[in-house]
């Protein structure tokens, strides 16, 4: 009988995490203060505890995880490392796919493994306090998780869009105690500010962030600290774990090695975790295509520039270099809100740049169909934005099948779906719309970037 | 560092079910036919394929898994075996908890154990559709899912009450190709007259079955068979699985025994499928306290008699020797829709009248406090049913402090409640009601069952 999954023990999980930093070819580009300059560490000391920024700027290879962090992700962790037989099988496909279920967590998803370590740094600094915001929820979601756990007080700014579409979020955040507004809100400068501009905006990431940044720098007592759940070097480092579980769990399956890589995209971070250790193999030789899938309404790393660009709407953080469609962009309603985001993380973006991944872009239609397909194979019901992923797994089991070639795919099955039915229910009625970005809205987005300073 | 959870490897998943019946003490009261004479086997050929007719009524001790159903047990299972450190932490007990997590299936809960054993022997018979009840929801899930694996039709009554409270599970339903409809509906000829009669009724699980059933009934190809998720000795047969690999989990963790099994009941699938094997060991000399946990607003087993009664509303069923609240009662519309039921399963009756479990019944504020207490600590979200088996853990677990005596409480977490966080959500609001089934309302309801042949 074939198996369906590796399950590895408590005792074998990665004690370390693993910095791409410190293996990508070609010097980093540095973030930039207000001034055009080179940000120094400190600066950023308002905004997140010393302890995670040393974090951020780090280029040792690994990172010790500690004992504590261990502990609590051990509350799920090692996540299993499972087969689709099923789905090969209906595909008739000589690959054979791998997938690893992030879905186990209590939050849902893989944002959990970031959020532990974020919430654990932020107590051990003496912060009371973190905010934050969320697209889909999952991320406010694993915070407030978190949060609960360590005993943090937390606030979470969640998009508007999503928090209409997904009213439950709120309360699940309210179980682990945390506080949950629809951004743009009023409890911010920033969220005022636009919804005088734009009363009946969806929001966007970009805007949430501005209104968490702008909420823990306005703690008179300096006690609470922003978290983010994407984007930045040291949460793709905490996801890591994701990749360094499966490559142990590949090799205890007897696959020598992957021959695709794939997840989805919106800020980098799951895509990160599974793809980071394998990237680290094809800078050293090995052969691996690696594929970042993000929605075609919000295609940052196949149609933006790699440029130097806010992560946020207000423009109140530094400036990243990374692919990005502007930080003024605000996508369409698309149901994968985890994917509506302006920009791609750093160290994806010079991952790109560099050529070591395959960026592509799929319509919702398509994901919510491969979707389907899957729950009625391998039986669970994936979140709109791990429907991304599979639609490119299905396209490349096909191709293999074409190929008559036995190539071993994995990709990050980032969370369930329990939490985001409505997008479902949706294309089940018939009633969801493609979306695909125009170029003259591109164009007029990428307005927002003009005059900010240019990569070297 | 102590350990989070006990994980089984698929070669180690049991290759048999445990059946009680060949245990219990004295006879079991046979089931009756519309005429009170007993109900021979091939009288239930209409609604039940023979295969599991013979399940039914066997008393063998040991009956083999089949390998195709195995292997779609091995999508989630074996099951974690998880220890509630953070919870004895908090509690500052010396009891040791164990949880059985069988919310890791796909559907969410533990239904699907039976729901791939029916859906196989209804494909195996050449049966082409099933029908079925649905309370909470978990058990309709559970069936679509199991359908769509297997390639049968699936249509589910749900009952009007849950179905408004939680309008995604039937989206759930959908994605797994199955048809759900609001119980009572207009698509049965018991469905039309209870409206008549109520057009107002929240419904309840008796209502559902005399759908399912009837609908089973009048297929004029009599292709279509009836399923149920609960009540039944073959479906408390197939959720066996969840306590012999808890035995197995428990010795692997070091425990040479436990002292208290607890687990919530409504029809009584979860708690006889991880109690059956230690009531085993209890009726061969162990000592072990085994506690059922029913709402005060269904409180069965703790103020019914023990009676003959039929298994749904209508009287379409065969008479069961069960204790009962007779059934024409209708439950306050709680959250915890899966323990709404008037009935308990013949077997677990049975066990209870010998003295081999002692009932307890709890309302559902003070669980859904336990639900955040276990939110807060362990860090997932239960379902409802399960937040019963939770308040009874935490108060054996006080008491075990009070008693300063290091007892290992083992307890089913039965389903997660991600699909039925609108309780939270009341609970959270202060809008939860208690509810206590006032004495004039038993007497009137046990009425029904007045008349009925009475248990010798």
């Amino acid at each position: 009988m074939p198996f369906n999954k590796i399950v590895l023990s408590e005792k074998d999980i990665p004690k370390k995490w693993y910095n791409l930093a410190a293996d990508l070819p070609g010097p980093m580009q540095p973030p930039l203060g207000p001034d055009g300059k080179s940000l120094k560490p400190e600066m950023l000391g308002r905004i997140f505890p010393m302890n995670i920024i040393e974090q951020e700027v780090s280029t040792r290879r690994w990172i010790d995880i500690p004992e504590e962090v261990l502990r609590m992700l051990c509350l799920w962790r090692p996540a299993p490392l499972r087969r689709a037989l099923a789905l090969e099988k209906f595909l008739k496909t000589p690959a054979r796919i791998y997938y690893k279920d992030e879905s186990v967590s209590p939050a849902g998803s893989h944002k959990p493994n970031s959020a532990v370590a974020q919430a654990w740094y932020n107590k051990k600094f003496g912060i009371r306090r973190v905010t934050t915001e969320t697209g889909a929820g999952q991320w406010g979601s694993a915070l407030a998780f978190a949060c609960s756990l360590i005993g943090l007080e937390c606030k979470v700014y969640m998009v508007r869009i999503s928090f209409d579409q997904k009213p439950l979020r709120k309360t699940m955040m309210q179980i682990w105690g945390a506080k949950c507004v629809a951004s743009p809100s009023r409890d911010t400068e920033s969220g005022r500010r636009i919804l005088k501009e734009m009363p009946h905006t969806p929001g966007s990431l970009g805007i949430a962030i501005s209104e968490a940044v702008e909420d823990a720098l306005s703690d008179p007592k300096r006690r609470s600290r922003y978290t983010l759940g994407s984007v930045l070097n040291h949460v793709l480092l905490h996801q890591t774990i994701i990749g360094l579980e499966a490559k142990k769990q590949l090799k205890l399956a007897g696959e020598k090695k992957a021959d695709i890589i794939i997840g989805c995209a919106g800020g980098g971070s799951n895509f990160a975790g599974l793809s980071f250790p394998f990237i680290c193999d094809k800078i050293h030789g090995k052969k691996i295509e690696i594929i970042p899938v993000e929605p075609t309404a919000c295609p940052t790393l196949t149609k933006g520039p790699f440029a130097y660009d806010f992560g946020d709407t207000a423009g109140l953080t530094p400036l990243l270099a990374m692919y990005t469609l502007g930080h003024g962009f605000v996508p369409e309603p698309i149901h994968a809100g985890g994917l509506r985001y302006h920009g791609m993380a750093p160290l994806v973006s010079q991952a790109a740049k560099k050529g070591l991944i395959s960026p592509r872009s799929y319509d919702q239609v398509k994901c919510y169909g491969s979707a389907m397909l899957w729950a009625r194979t391998e039986g669970s019901i994936c979140a709109p934005e791990t429907s991304h992923a599979i639609a490119c797994v299905i396209d490349e089991a096909k191709k293999a099948k074409k190929e008559a070639r036995q190539k071993v795919i994995l990709f990050c099955y980032s969370g369930h779906g329990l939490m985001d039915l409505a997008g479902y229910d949706k294309f089940l009625s018939g009633n969801l719309k493609k979306y695909k970005l125009p170029a003259h809205k591109l164009r007029r987005s990428l307005e927002s970037i003009r005059g900010l300073p240019e990569i070297k």
